[in-house]
C-alpha cells in the first residue's frame, strides 16, 4: 500500500433520478486521477453513505478501485452503527480491493458511546479487517467526539494506521498528533484547517474543498513540505470561503453544485437533501472565481 | 384503528447471541398484552433500530404484530436516512399489518436538515403511506430538534397523526399541544415528564418505563384523566429515578438488565453497546425497589 | 416575613436617559401593589443588576420597599460574582429592609464553579446572612446549571429557604422537589412553565411575564389551587406568545416596551441593550390583545 | 506606544488574606520584567477581574504601570456589562497611565447582545477611549462568540487596534486575519493554539501559560518569525499539557499553585474558588517538570 499522506477527496456519489451514474462517476475519477491527490474516499460523509444500500455500497467501491490509478489510494468510508454490520462491510470493501476502511463513529446510542465503548469497538473491527483501518471524528454530524486519550489507546492496534479528524479542534489535533506513534497517520478533516494541521505534524488533509480545488490543496500540502509557510497561508486564507459553502454551510448539495461548475458532474443529492437555489449557487460561483478556479458552467 | 392515545412501551428487541430470540419476544409481548398499554413500539430507538437488517425489521413487524393483541397498537419504528428507504420500509411496515409509523427525523447531514427538509421529507413519507405517520422528535440521540412550527405544518397533513417528543422541554410541547388540531396527539416521550405533558394536553406517552413498569405509567395517565393530580404526582415523582436509569444514564443497557429483574427476558444489546455492571444493576434493582416493582431475579 | 409562595415580579428598573426614575418606579410599584401579586424581585435579571452599581442598587431596594405594601414581600437580588461582594451586599439589602435575597450563581470561571465550589460558596452567604437566601439558577444567562443534588444538599441549611430555577427544565424541576423539604419553595423562573411546575409541587413562580399580566399569572396559580387544571391550561397556552417576546425573544428591552404598552412605565434598558424597533413592538402589541391584556399606548 | 505584537502575560492578582499584595505584585512585575514578554495584561480574566472593585481595579493598574518596565506594555481588562461603565473604567485605565484597554464582550443578557449591540458597545467605547482598544473573545466563559463579519467591521474604527480570540477555534482566527487590516493584531487567547495562530497570521499571544513559562512561549514566537517551524512545533507540543492545567482544567487557581511553584508569588483565588489539592498540584509539578520549568517550591 501507498504511505498514508497526502491529500485526499471524499469523493460525492453521483446520481440521476436518484440512481448511481456509473457513466459519470468514470468521468469523474478520470479527472481526479490526472490530480495531485494520494487518492479518494468512497462513501465518507459527502458520499452520502447513510443513503446507500449495502449492495450499492460494494458495488461502488469495486468500481472505483478499478477505475481509479492503481497508485493511488482508494478508502472506503465502512462504518455502520452495529459492530458486526461495520465488520461485515469492511470485509467485502476489502473482497472487492479496496485499500484502507475509514470508519465513522457509532453515535445514535450516545448515552452508551462512552469511550470503553468505542474502544471496544474500534479493536472488534480492526480485530476482523483485512485492510488497514482509520478511525474517523466527525462531530458536526455524529454529535459525538473521540477524545486524544482514546485515539492514543487505539493508535497502538496494529491494524489502526490513522485517524480523519474533522473536529477542527486544533488543540485536539495537536494533542493527538503528540500522542500516537510517528508513523500514525493524522488527517485534516476539512479544507478550512488544512495548514494548522500540517504545520502540528498532520500527514494530509481529506477534504470536501479536495474535490473541487484539489490542486490548490495539494499545493498547500506541497508548499508546507518545502518550508514555505507564507505562500501556504496566502492560499490557505483564499480557500476559506469556498470551502465554508461546500461543507458547513451548503454541505453536500453545495458540494455538488460547485462540482456542476468546474467540469465535473455534480447533480444532486439523494432526497431529504434539498438542491440548493441560484443565490446559492451565485455565492458558490463568486467563491470559485475569486480562487482562481476555472468555471465551465 | 384504536385510537392514538394512552400509554405504549417502546419495547427492545431480545437478542440471544446476537441474533433476535423470537422465543423470548413472544413470551415478552403476552405479558405486555395483558397489562393497560394500548400499544407498542417497534423498532423505536430502545429496538435498536440502527442495528437490525432491513430484512429483520420486517420480519420482526410482522412476528409482533402477530402476537400481540389486536385490540392494542403495534406501532413500527420506520425511519431511515433517505427519503426512498423510509418510504420503503413504510409501505413493508403496512403490509405486515402493523398499525402506524413512527418516523424519526432523519439527522447525518446536519447543515442540510433545515425546517424547509425536514417539512419536505415528512410530506414525501406521508403521501406514499399507507398507514397512519407520527413524528418522532429525539434531540438526545439526534442532535436536531423539530420546532413547533414545523410540527404545526405538518399537522395538518391527512395522514401526520401525531408526534413523540422526547426533548424533554415542556414549553416546546406545550407550544407543539397549542399549535396543533385537537385530534393531533402529542405523545411524551419519557417517563420523566409524562404528568407536566399529560396536564398540558398531551394524549399519551411511549416511554422506555412503560416495559418495565407498565400499570404505573398507566396509573398516572388515568389518574390525569380522573382529575386526581396529587396522586399522580406522587408516583410521577416516585418514577424519576427509574427513569433516569433505563434512559439517560444507562440507555437500552440498562433497560434490558431492568427487564431482565422483573421477569421479562431483556439480555444483552448488540455490540457496540455494552453490557452495564454488577454495580450499574444494584442501582437499577434498587430504584425498582423503592418504586416496589416485583423483583424476580 | 409571609411565606414564600405565590407569584412574583422581578421588576424592570426604570430609566430616564440612563438615570433611575424613582417617580416613575414608584407609580410601578403602587399599581403591582394593587395586584395579586405576592411580591416582587428587585434587580433580578429583569431588573438590569449587572448594569448598577452597589450604590445605586441599594438606594433602589430601600426606595421599593419603602414604596410597595407591607403585607407584600420585596426579595432583593444581591448575588456577585464573589463570596465577599455577595455577603456585602446581601447585608446591606438587609439593613435597608428587604425580606429575603435572591442569589444568582457566580458563573465567569465555568472551569472552577464545580459543585463544591457552588455548595460552599452558597452556605458561605447564607451563613452571613441576616435574611433568608433564594437559590437562582439561571443558566440561559449564566451558562452554569445547579444540578439537583447541590439543591439537596443546600436546602437542609436553615437559612437556604428556596430556588428560583429558570432552567426551564421540568424533569429537573420534578427533581429538586422530590429531593428537597416540604417547606422548601422551589419557584418556576419563567411563565412559560409556570403550570407544568406547580402541578409537580411548586409553590409559585418568579415571573418576567408578571410585570405585564400579574393577574393573568396569579390566576393560573389560584386555579391550581383550586384543582382547576384545564382552566388552568387555558391560560398557559394563552401566556406562552407574550412571555417568548419578553424573555427568550426580546428580553428586558422586549419586557419594557411591552410595560410601556399596559400602562406602566418601561422606557429604555442602559445601554449596551438596544431598544428594540417597530415591528417587534407590533409583534408584542398583538400578543398582549390576543391575550385580552387591555394596552393603553 | 510600542506596537501590539509579541507574547503578553494576563497576569493573575496576587491576594493575601483576600486583600491585593501589593509587595507580592512588586516582585512578581520585577520578574516578569526581566523576561522576554513584550507586556503585560492587569485584570484580564486570569487577573479576577470579576472579584475586584472599582476603586481597587484602578489602583492595581496604577501600581503595575509604575513598577512594569516603561519599554514594555501595560494593558488594562477594563470591560463591564454596562457601556457607561466600560467608558468610566476605561477613562480612569487611561488616567493611570496603562497603554491599552482589553475589553471583553458583555455577555450577561445573552438575548441582547446581538452582533449590533456588540458593535454599538464597541463603537462607544472606543470613540470615548483615550487610548488603544483591544476586543476580547472569551467565549469558554462568556457563552458568546464574536463573529468574524463583527470583528471586520469593528476594526476599521480608529481607535480598535486588535484582539484577543481565546475562543480556539483556528478557522475563525484565520477568517478574521484574512478580513481585517494589515496593522490590526490578532493575538492567540491561550498558548494552546499558539503555533497555528502565528503560523496564519497572528501578531502574538497573551496567554495565561506565560505567566509560569514566559520564555518559552516567547520562544515559540520567535522561532516562528525565524522560519523554524519544526523547533516551534517541538515547543508547541511540550507545553499543551501544562497549558491545559492553568486554564481549562483548574482555572486560575491551577495558575497560582503553579507559579508558587516556579519562584513566583501565586497563592489563593478570591472565594468562591477553592484552592487547589495535593492531587491536583503534583499533576503541575509534572507537567512543569517534563516541560523543563526549573521548580522552586
Amino acid at each position: 500500500m501507498s504511505s498514508l499522506k497526502g491529500i485526499f477527496a471524499p469523493i460525492p456519489t453521483p446520481f440521476v433520478d436518484e440512481e448511481i451514474a456509473y457513466d459519470k462517476l468514470e468521468e469523474n475519477l478520470g479527472k481526479w486521477g490526472e490530480t495531485g491527490l494520494s487518492g479518494i474516499v468512497v462513501l465518507g460523509s459527502n458520499g452520502e453513505q447513510p443513503f446507500l444500500d449495502e449492495e450499492e455500497k460494494i458495488e461502488l467501491w469495486a468500481f472505483a478501485r478499478k477505475h481509479f490509478p492503481e497508485d493511488k489510494l482508494v478508502i472506503a468510508g465502512t462504518g455502520c452503527e452495529s459492530t458486526r454490520a461495520t465488520i461485515r462491510l469492511t470485509k467485502k470493501a476489502a473482497d472487492v480491493g479496496v485499500d484502507a476502511a475509514l470508519v465513522i463513529t457509532p453515535h445514535y446510542f450516545k448515552a452508551n458511546m462512552k469511550d470503553p465503548a468505542l474502544e471496544q469497538y474500534y479493536r472488534d473491527v480492526a480485530d476482523n479487517s483485512p485492510i488497514p483501518v482509520l478511525l474517523y471524528n466527525m462531530p458536526g454530524n455524529t454529535g459525538l467526539n473521540m477524545t486524544p486519550p482514546l485515539v492514543k489507546r487505539l493508535s497502538s492496534h496494529p491494524k489502526i494506521k490513522g485517524i480523519k479528524d474533522s473536529s477542527g479542534n486544533i488543540v485536539q489535533i495537536s494533542e493527538i498528533i503528540r500522542d500516537v506513534p510517528p508513523d500514525f497517520s493524522v488527517f485534516a478533516g476539512s479544507a478550512s484547517f488544512l495548514l494548522p494541521a500540517l504545520v502540528m505534524g498532520a500527514k494530509g488533509g481529506t477534504l470536501a474543498a479536495a474535490n473541487v480545488a484539489p490542486d490548490l490543496c495539494v499545493k498547500i500540502y506541497d508548499l508546507v513540505n518545502e518550508g514555505k509557510i507564507e505562500e501556504a497561508r496566502v492560499i490557505q486564507k483564499d480557500i476559506l470561503a469556498l470551502n465554508a459553502l461546500v461543507t458547513s454551510k451548503y454541505g453536500v448539495a453545495g458540494l455538488k453544485a460547485a462540482l456542476d461548475m468546474v467540469g465535473y458532474f455534480g447533480g444532486l443529492p439523494r432526497r431529504p437533501i434539498l438542491p440548493i437555489g441560484e443565490q446559492e449557487k451565485a455565492e458558490i460561483r463568486s467563491a470559485l472565481e475569486k480562487l482562481g478556479v476555472k468555471t465551465v458552467a
